[in-house]
Order: structure tokens, then sequence, then C-alpha cells
């Protein structure tokens, strides 16, 4: 495959606090088009460095995509160190300068002087516009290599990517595009996935197919070529639906939707509500449910009931189920869960307890026991988890369980 | 400064979804005994850019560090590319074999046979011992710059650092140490707090102070330098204390703590306990505080009421007020807050009612306008709120905020 380099530059990201994620995104518009990104480097407003840099990707790599240092101060470097490195002459453009001009004046200000820079062009390069802040981009084709000067901040780096750069490159790799699709699962481990689905994916060589294994997740990532677009889709179209009809219900997600969003999506098609009452996972689940926008109309309450007494008072738990059982018991998951279903006037009820650690574990109940109860009007279903993990991790794959055990009571 | 370079070794390291987070805790690291990052290179496993980075890094660096590729598989080139870019024979260390061998014997298993590759040592280089992992790191000196080879799982990469590359190049730059600080601002605007906080901190060049805004925080970054480490915390104290005893209540953080750690450190210190009642930031305040290990001291019972009928069965909250004035008005929040005060018995009651959006808003009740409130014993106080952002902003912010009336109140 064609390949890229891209070139994060600016001091700020090579501090202990920030990492440069615009290369994620340029990496995935790339890989579309079939071009790979084969080497990325991230470079401080340092001209020696950046020369070194920019001369070496050129040679090396078919495009060259970099990122920041195009605005209007003495640390913003990338026009005249890439000019330099290139041999190219570097020149102010009147028009580009009277856009600039123009850009500021339609706020109500004057141009400071120093923003003139960014009129600053290479020789051979073309403009592209920027509305979205005051650093124009460059384009420009050196010795058979594509190179892409393209402002840092993400919300003018990828309008002007997707706008301008695209497709000036989009067939440069030949007419062949690519897909990829991601299917998420949940309720079955790593190795009990590629037992499953090994014998069927690895009869194909397109789609390429790879397993992550992701929180309590696992992702499989397909990915697909054709000679359009649409004929990669339809490559992944034949290959997922194989997978998934051996996957069964454990396969939940197929558009890089949400467990929260395919549960939500799902209650809402249905009509049916929901109120959750937890306890180790102290909200977390009514937070992921609720991070949705609409959830209002399906998800009415939720409680976190930390103490007994409140699962007692709110919940209407039995205390002499508690006295005999434990707060961390099925038969406790199972009152919470009819009890919040009860008060709320709901069609579902769903509750966890559990011990979230690190303190808090015995013997006879570890740190990642956790119960999670569903009730219905016609009856209430648990499930015992060993969770293993800290107590986030433990928090957040009791949530996702608690979930997923609702998604497959809605199909 | 001294100047280093960090080398990223693995293909996996160049797709959409994965990025080097090694480097920051290295970078954090070198900064503390003086050593500079000046760049970062991604590479895949691929002899040619990999040779080429190497011969670059080491010309121009005093510190060149490599994480990743010295496993076991053909995919793992570190060692050999490294060798041959430095022009330096790789051979196969008997000893070192025959300690991967024992490894693998106290586990019950025989070495596979392509784990002898991991015993091959270049010339010149020191063996550095994996207690975590089956892949030795390597250490050598190569005109006049220190080079180390450290696998890439984190857990296999800190030891490894700390233990063996530390002591190796804590003197590089000479006896000057450096430290770090991190003071965190709620409830105050960026120009507000460089306003008051700039004619402190300008007539300092040691330390030197950055101001950054990242969600609704403020965060004050100092960094000094002294003969010692104790020396350089001196100065970072009489500093920080200046900036602070400026910001008075408003700086709530000065060793890396979230606010939910500041508030439930406070709660049980106090032994005061708090019940939280939640509309549109649906439990995430509930999470937050419950994220914090031995939160249950204090949280006793959180209620997510998103419908109007839970927040007067739960609560108590006045269904005239409702009618009168909305959910989202300062009396339902004051209601809100007295009311689960008064049904979880506890000390505090907080609230927090609004429109997260991104549906839901009016002209009169904008998207972003929420409101919080507190109750006590002997007083009920309420905020307004115009907070701008997406859903997810605008809940993460009305979270901040009413956990930041809580420990003012605290204070």
């Amino acid at each position: 495959m064609l390949s890229a380099e891209i070139i994060a530059i600016g001091s700020e990201l090579l501090s202990p606090n920030r990492t440069d994620t615009n290369s994620l995104w340029l990496t995935d518009q790339l890989n579309r088009i079939g071009i790979d990104v084969k080497l990325k480097t991230i470079v401080g407003d340092d001209d020696a460095r950046l020369e070194e840099v920019i001369k070496d990707a050129v040679k090396r790599s078919r495009v060259v995509i970099t990122t920041g240092g195009l605005g209007p101060t003495e640390d913003d470097i990338t026009r005249k160190v890439v000019a330099r490195g290139l041999g190219k002459r570097l020149s102010l453009d009147e028009k580009v300068l009277e856009e600039i001009r123009e850009r500021f004046k339609s706020y109500g200000m004057k141009m400071p002087e120093r923003n003139s820079r960014q009129a600053m062009v290479i020789a051979g390069a073309e403009v592209l516009s920027n509305p979205n802040g005051s650093a124009p981009g460059l384009y420009l084709e050196h010795d058979g290599c594509a190179i892409a000067l393209l402002p840092g901040p993400p919300r003018e780096m990828k309008p002007m990517f997707a706008n301008h750069v695209l497709p000036r490159i989009e067939n440069l790799a030949g007419n062949t595009r690519f897909a990829t699709r991601v299917l998420r699962v949940a309720g079955l481990g790593e190795s009990a996935v590629d037992e499953k689905i090994a014998p069927i994916y690895t009869k194909y060589e397109n789609p390429q197919t790879t397993i992550l294994f992701n929180s309590s997740e696992i992702e499989i990532h397909l990915r697909a070529h054709g000679r359009t677009e649409a004929d990669a889709e339809a490559l992944l179209d034949d290959l997922s639906l194989k997978i998934e009809s051996e996957l069964g219900n454990a396969a939940f997600s197929f558009r890089v939707e949400t467990m929260e969003e395919v549960v939500g999506r799902r209650l809402a098609m249905t009509e049916f509500t929901l109120a959750v009452a937890e306890s180790c996972t102290g909200g977390l689940i009514a937070q992921r449910l609720t991070s949705v926008p609409g959830s209002s109309k399906y998800f009415i309450e939720g409680v976190v009931t930390y103490s007994n007494e409140s699962k007692i008072r709110l919940l209407g738990v039995d205390k002499k189920l508690i006295k005999e059982f434990g707060a961390v018991s099925p038969q406790v998951a199972r009152d919470m869960a009819r009890g919040v279903r009860h008060k709320a006037k709901t069609d579902f009820g769903l509750a966890v307890t559990g011990i979230a650690g690190p303190g808090g574990g015995t013997e006879e109940k570890p740190v990642g026991l956790v119960y999670i109860a569903l009730a219905d009007d016609a009856h209430t279903e648990h499930r015992k988890l060993t969770l293993p993990g800290d107590r986030e991790l433990v928090r957040w794959r009791a949530s996702q369980a608690a979930l997923d055990m609702l998604r497959r009571r809605l199909i």
C-alpha cells in the first residue's frame, strides 16, 4: 500500500500531559483510500529537528501531512521550516493577506500585524482556505510526494482535510476503496469469540479480521477493499452477517454504537420504561443511560442505595433478607430490582449489588463479587458475576453486564 | 537542557484506534532529572524506517529510549534493527537464555524455541532484567548517546526504567533536579485567574508557571529546579502558597486530586453525610463521588429523578412549585436538596436540575440552564448556571459546580 507520514508540530505536544490525537482521525481517513500510515513524528517548535524530519519524510513517503505550527506567533515555524527543507521560496501572498484582513474586519477587529505571517506562501503551493480559523493551510507536490500543511485545532484541521486534501489525494493509491466495520460483543470471553468465529473469518482474505479486547468489550474489526466503497461495504455485509449469526445475541453493536445507545434505542422502540437501583456501581448505570439524548422517554428514575437503610426505605427490600443473606446476595439483588420497578411504576427494574473494592471484601464475599437482577411484571432473573480488575474496572464491567442483561431481554 | 528522544515501536500503534501513552510517563520521569524530550516517533514493525529513525536519533540527542518490539516473534525487530543501525554485532547470550528458560520452568512450562530470540544481546550493551515479563531490556552508550531499549507493556516498562535506566542517566544533566506541581481551580474563568495571579508569578523565573484550560477546570502548572529535589520543592511551596492565598477558596487541589476526592476527604474528616438528587446530570455526581474508595462512609444515597412524578414521590417536591415554576427552577432545585436530605436523614442534600440538551430547550429556558442547590439543617442556598457546550460537557460542568458548592461549604 501507499505510505504516508504524519508530523504533529508544537512543543506543548511534548509535555507529560498532552498527546497528539489528530493523527488518529487522519489515519482512519487515509486508510479508507488505501493509504497506510507508516510513521508518526511529534516535534516541538524546533527549527533544526523539524527540517530534518520534513526532509526525511518527503524522501521516504508518498504523502506527508503536518498538523500545527501555522499560527501567527514566533513559535509557529511550520511554513518557514518546510520551505527551507524543500529548498523553496516563501513569499507574502497579497490575496491571502487581504482575506485574513477581511476575516478580522468581519468580527469588527483590525488584523494584528503579526497575523500577516499567516499569508506567507511556499512557492508552488496551493492555499487551502480555513473558514474556522485564521490560519490557511497549504498543499504542494514535490518530487512525487503530496504534502499538506494543516492547522492544529481539530475543528479547523478536519474540515480542511476533508474538503481540500482528500479530493487531491484520493486516487493516489489507485481506484481501490476501503471500508471498515466494528462489531462489539458482550457476555463472551475473547477466546470463546475466536473459537466460534475463526472457522468463518479465516476463509476470507478480504475482508481482513482482527479481534481486540478492551475493558469488558470485545471488538471485532473488519476491513475490506473493493473497486468502490459500495463494493467494499458489500463484502463487509456478507462476512459480518455470517459472524453475527454465529455469535447470536452476544454481538450487540454493528455501527460503533455503545451499549447504552443500543439499550436506549430498543427501549424507545418498544416504548418500555426503566428504573435502576444501584449499589456498587454508584450511579454509573444511570449516568450511562442518561448520557444518551432523549433518554428521558424511557429512563424514569434511578436510585443509588449505598446504605442498607436506603435499600429498605427506597426500594422496600426485606430487612430479614439483608440480615440473613447480606446486602451482596442474589436475594437482595432480586428484591432491589422488583422494588425499584414497583416504586417507579416502570416496565423493567434493573439492580446491581456487589463489592467494588479495594476494601470491603471477605473470604466468602471477595472484591469483584457482584449480583445483577432484572425484573418485569412476569418474573425476575439474576446473575452472579466474579469480576477481575480494580474498583473502576469492576464498576464498569458490572454496569456493562447489567445493561447487557436488559438488552438480551429486549430482543 | 539535555535532549532526549522517545521511539515507540509496533505497527498496532499506527492504527486509528491506538495511541502511544508510554511516552507521557517517560517524559515526566526525564523532565524531573533535567532532560527535555525533543522528539517522539511512532514507527511500525518496519526495518528500513526504524533503522533510519534510530540513526538520526542517536546523532542528534543525548538520550534515546525505545519502547516495544522486544517480544519473541518475527515482528519484534527492535534488537536486530538497532544493532544494525549502530553497526554493532548481535549475539546470543547464554546466561540470558538460561534465565529465560528458568523463568518458563518456574511456571512449569518449557521455553518455546522462538523465545531464544529474546536472549540476543547487542555488543557492549548491559542486559536489564525484567521481573514482570519475558523480554529483558538493553542499555548501551554509543558516541556519547545513552540508549535504552525497553519492553512495550507499561507494567514491564515502568519498573525497568525506574530501577535500571534512571540510575544510569540521572546525573547526565548535572546535579540539577526538577519538581512540578499542579493547582486546580474551580469557579473562576481563565482570564480571571490570570489577572489575579500574573502579578505574582511573573516575578519568578524559577518556578516557571503555565495556565491550562481543560473542560471546566483550570490548571496552574508550576515547574521548579534546584540542586536537590527538596530545594526544588521548597521553591514550589513558596510560590504556590502565594498563589493559593491570592485565589482563596477557588484553588481546590494541590496534588493532582480530583474534585470528588477533595470533597470526599473533607466529608470523611468532618464525619458529615451526604445525599444527592439529580435530574439533568443523571447520576454523574453520585458516580463521581462513589468512584472514590471508602465513599460509603459519607455517601448515603443518590436519586436520579428524571420525571416530575419521581421528584414528587422520592423527594417530596411540592407539586405546585413544579406547576408554577417548572421542573428547571430555583424553587424546585431547593426543594430537591431539602427533600433528599430529609428523606435520607443526612447532614447535606445536594441537588441539580437543568437542561443538558440537545433537545428540551426553550427561549425562556435554553439548553445549558442549570440550577444547583445545597441544603443543611440551617439553610438552603442555590445558584443559577448558564453552561456552554454539548450534552456531555453541560452535564460534567454542572456536576463540577455542584460538587464545588459543597466543597466551599465544607471549608
